[in-house]
């Protein structure tokens, strides 16, 4: 049993921007010396979400409308009295979807369904480069 | 150390089928040989998510209600136009309340509270046979 | 490699008190013998969820806000005819955003962002005394 921990960089957009890093956990893993265990994904700050979906682009059109219809951009948010920040609804969203998720994998392979992708969801407002903690852990 | 990848089955009637996994969770625990660690709980696919709950009838219906109020069946989905599928509401349901979970367990026994129950939400329109990896790492 | 489960407890004032555990975990992680690993902290009861949030007063009313939008406490619950309770808003909201999170650690230090914490959100009506597990897996 063994652990090691990676962080992986990508270039986000923001605002919604949703970003497939399924490719760069597989290669993390690849390049590990663990076969069988968890890979947990974790991002460091609380504007971001990870999570999966299948990723077209026509359904994170949904995805981006659905999070504007449940955590609209123009009503009131408190958070921007304390920082004159401009990014309430990206807290609201990333605190209720989460910073965490832990993916099994097994003879090296993440154990995904064929129309499932591991993405990044940016809610923050900015461009930005963003890291993100792959820690596999397992044997 | 060790960890045990174990998947199991469950017959889904698909349309917000809340179906209580904890009894299988529980017999793949006890046939390990780990007592204590962590299970983590996955389902392959985009359209459905693992989560807790009181499995009680009348909480599920209120669960299915409020699915339907934030992700309406009856509003448009871009998704329907990549594929002629009529599931984007199940895409957009499952991504925000993610595909994985870890419990932890201990003398065998998972640590949930007495009225809490591991389901799976299958959000998908069709009734089918749900395949869900119950992986355990401990000692 | 080793696995160490404990319980944290908080004392809660219920009705969306969002709490910040990050130094009781911290705390867990400096006593324990594991440098790096992941901390599963999950919440027995299906009325109380776990996240990160920038924890400052503003963002906590926001968050309370958007979940009295989504899962508001004046319409009708079916739950509350199963045994005369009147939590069924509380619930939804922690069923949608579930009991339980990983967050990684290494040289004992969890790595989260600088103005992430971590916290429990009681989504119940009375105030009480709350558990937390929280078990290190690592080495």
């Amino acid at each position: 049993m063994a652990v090691e921990t990676k962080t992986i960089s990508v270039h986000s957009e923001g605002e919604m921007n949703v970003i497939d890093i399924t490719a760069k956990i597989d290669e993390v893993i690849r390049k590990s010396k663990i076969n069988e265990g968890i890979a947990t994904i974790f991002v460091p700050g609380s504007t971001a979400s990870v999570s999966t979906i299948e990723f077209e682009p026509n359904l994170v059109k949904d995805m981006k409308n659905a999070m504007e219809r449940l955590f609209p951009s123009d009503i009131k948010y408190n958070h921007h009295e304390t920082w004159g920040d401009d990014n309430g609804k990206s807290h609201v969203r990333a605190t209720t979807m989460g910073p965490s998720m832990t993916v099994p994998f097994k003879d090296k392979k993440l154990l995904l369904g064929t129309w499932q992708q591991i993405v990044l969801i940016d809610f923050d407002v900015p461009a930005r480069k963003r890291d993100i903690v792959v820690q596999l852990m397992g044997e």
